[in-house]
């Protein structure tokens, strides 16, 4: 149960000239499934920020694989990859109903002290949905 | 000197699947020329904070007259169009660079109190606009 | 059985600096809402295409009346408001669970010949909905 | 002289509730930059539809190095950076105008026939793009 899934529906006005989903758009998919993750994991904005710290996206490696038209359900998956001491690594990717790959990406987010403004330690309460993975795995 | 423009241009991510810019988009870009007329007012945001007051979208009524292609240069015109005790119009055009009006708006505002959030007087500052423009009219 | 219901939730990309839905995101809103109503009522962009005529945003009147932010649940309902020899106009509103409207809205539309790109007379099929609904009212 | 720039400005409806540029919108603040290397290089989609190509993004590699908030003039600067058999990448960087790097990204596109829609061999005029920007560094 490490995985976190997002059902979306492709809007109109997420189609570009080329009549499919907008390599930009493919992000706002990504970032609308790692609220669910935090959510979900009970990790919220405002939780995270009586922790000290705020999650800042410090690198997006996508691969586009298929693309997306209008009215398709896709599904946004997403499950904790790795993690350093400052920073963590999110796995994601978009699925089609008929479970093709649109999308895979890596997401690298940094643990940013609310006050100090700095890269600071993970804080366990997020580090913790990690090892709940690697457990999940053995 | 009422009338403050903004030049754009339209922008690829901007068109949409029918190959113009989106109905919706065109309302990013009068918001985008109204703030170019606070700022040339000398009304920014803070500003305003600092007068007690925050202004509120209450009603657009737009007209779409001419459909805007990838590339093309618009020039966003906002003037001060009517005001009342507690809200004000500005009136807005798109224009493309042969001089046609591609949208036309009128865009009712409120301002909010931002103690109460409570609709207030419209601050004389911002008033002055408006009379400032019917002096230029006279 | 006139109105057609879409229900959405608001998403982290569509909230601006201020918190809430931002005013142009809600004519996005409205745009799968229409959507939503032209394929309720077997009026696919293909279908009018066949019977020789696209639909045109004229004009929108939108009253915003109550703030969204994220994670609410909207409901877009749209339903037929009139309708002209050439033209004709869908009544459009966001609510919020609890019932509240939070924007309304009137959409002008015009019927646009494919071949000549002229306004042309509104097909008959799309015409029986405004009919349809008049009975209904009756 | 391979590199080509495009000047942009931050408006309101780019920032997110955060205060500052989305993660998704750098994506199209990337393409608009792409798209002005494509016409500054006689490469218009146009043109590459005639030479029987269209080009399909493959990979995005992106690192967020600082924020942008309203305003900000950004320069998006894109150049050629590798070329292979039936892909090339692109290095783009978006930088502020104090001259701080606020992204860079390696673009990875793919040119596929526009009958067979597989992939297909770079055309010439396009690999030209790249054998002057070796030439221009040597």
């Amino acid at each position: 149960m490490v995985a976190v899934e997002l059902e979306i529906v492709v809007r109109s006005t997420e189609i570009d000239v080329n009549g499919h989903v907008n390599n930009a758009k493919y992000l706002e998919y990504l970032e609308w499934g790692r609220e669910e993750w935090y959510e979900s994991s009970g990790l919220h904005y405002e939780v995270l920020k009586e922790l000290g710290v705020l999650t800042v996206t410090a690198n997006i490696n996508i691969n586009y694989r298929k693309e997306c038209v209008q009215g398709e359900r896709l599904v946004v998956r997403t499950s904790p990859e790795r993690i350093g001491t400052k920073s963590f690594v999110l796995s994601q990717q978009i699925m089609s109903q008929s479970g093709d790959v649109c999308a895979d990406a890596l997401i690298t987010l940094v643990t940013i002290d609310t006050v100090t403004r700095h890269s600071t330690a993970v804080p366990q309460r997020l580090r913790a949905m990690f090892e709940q993975s690697e457990h999940g795995q053995s």
